[in-house]
């Protein structure tokens, strides 16, 4: 029960960090969107909402993380899995009525300057990405320094083409990064073949 | 004097923005970094803190606008450009110790959801850069389609970029996405030579 609620706060705080960001979050909101008590927000995360959005940060990295093994390790070559992730992501964002991009870089953008534990869990959730992207690409062959560029590449484009998708509510720069994002793959393939 | 009083509220707006986001900048905070009398806010700006976030976005757009102008128009050619532009915003970030990324990104994640005016402002700055780079990629010989799409590429790259910096502090992510950049302007003017 203690465990559920910890959780409901967590997951509660990611959807609405998501959605508004970190700043225009307050823990009343959170509180009433996970559906605890008040006090039970200082039992669980006694550092407040810095460690609150810390915790959620890395939660929902791990959670947006397990999506890169779902939806890769399937497909059948690893540029058509790239461009099923970009199609994935336009998808839930459209579905979402372009409210759910990523649970991080809002976050990031707005707090880096000002929160060094959040600008930390932010950085760390982007690597854990990086790294997971790039074991894929070495597994394929790639050479270790490309497949670290080709992974900030596409996390770059994806990222980008986020911010471009919210502020003009259609996907096609998603779209457009996807096919970006799968030929650079299709690319290192090739000239590592 | 008065028009002074104006610019000194965007141009203060704009700073706190990008290294805050909208939703944590304060009216008194703006009026303080202006050095603004407080009622001078309500007289230029009677739509008050939307306002002058419709405002600073629009103005911010046109500032960064004239850099698409001034770094790549001078350049040997177009793909170097590009990467003169991923440069020369790489040393600006770093030299602003990480904090001065793009001035739309943070508002457009934030806000998206929650004021049509901003995202509709976001928007419409967005589409002035694409127009603006697409049609130096036009007048180079590349078509119609192609240069849409580059252009969307290229500041997807951009914004996603300027995110994994200011997460990481390191330059890394803008280093790799101007050489994505400028790898595919080249593809794309042979390809079209």
């Amino acid at each position: 029960m203690a465990t559920d609620t910890r959780e409901r706060i967590i997951n509660a705080s990611a959807e609405l960090f998501a959605r508004q960001g970190y700043t225009g979050t307050g823990v009343k909101q959170i509180v009433a969107a996970a559906q605890a008590p008040f006090g039970s927000i200082y039992h669980h995360f006694p550092g407040g909402k810095e460690q609150i959005g810390a915790e959620t940060i890395r939660a929902s990295g791990a959670l947006y993380g397990l999506l890169i093994e779902s939806v890769i390790d399937p497909a059948p070559d690893l540029a058509t899995g790239i461009r099923d992730f970009f199609a994935g992501a336009a998808e839930h964002l459209r579905d979402s009525d372009y409210a759910d991009a990523c649970p991080i870089a809002t976050v990031a953008l707005e707090v880096a300057g000002a929160s060094e534990p959040l600008r930390q869990a932010s950085d760390e959730v982007f690597e854990s990405w990086l790294a997971a992207i790039g074991e894929r690409f070495r597994a394929g062959g790639i050479g270790e320094e490309t497949s670290r560029e080709l992974s900030l590449q596409i996390l770059s484009l994806l990222e980008g083409a986020f911010i471009l998708c919210r502020a003009s509510r259609r996907i096609e720069a998603l779209d457009v990064a996807g096919a970006a994002a799968a030929a650079a793959v299709g690319r290192a393939l090739r000239s590592s073949g």
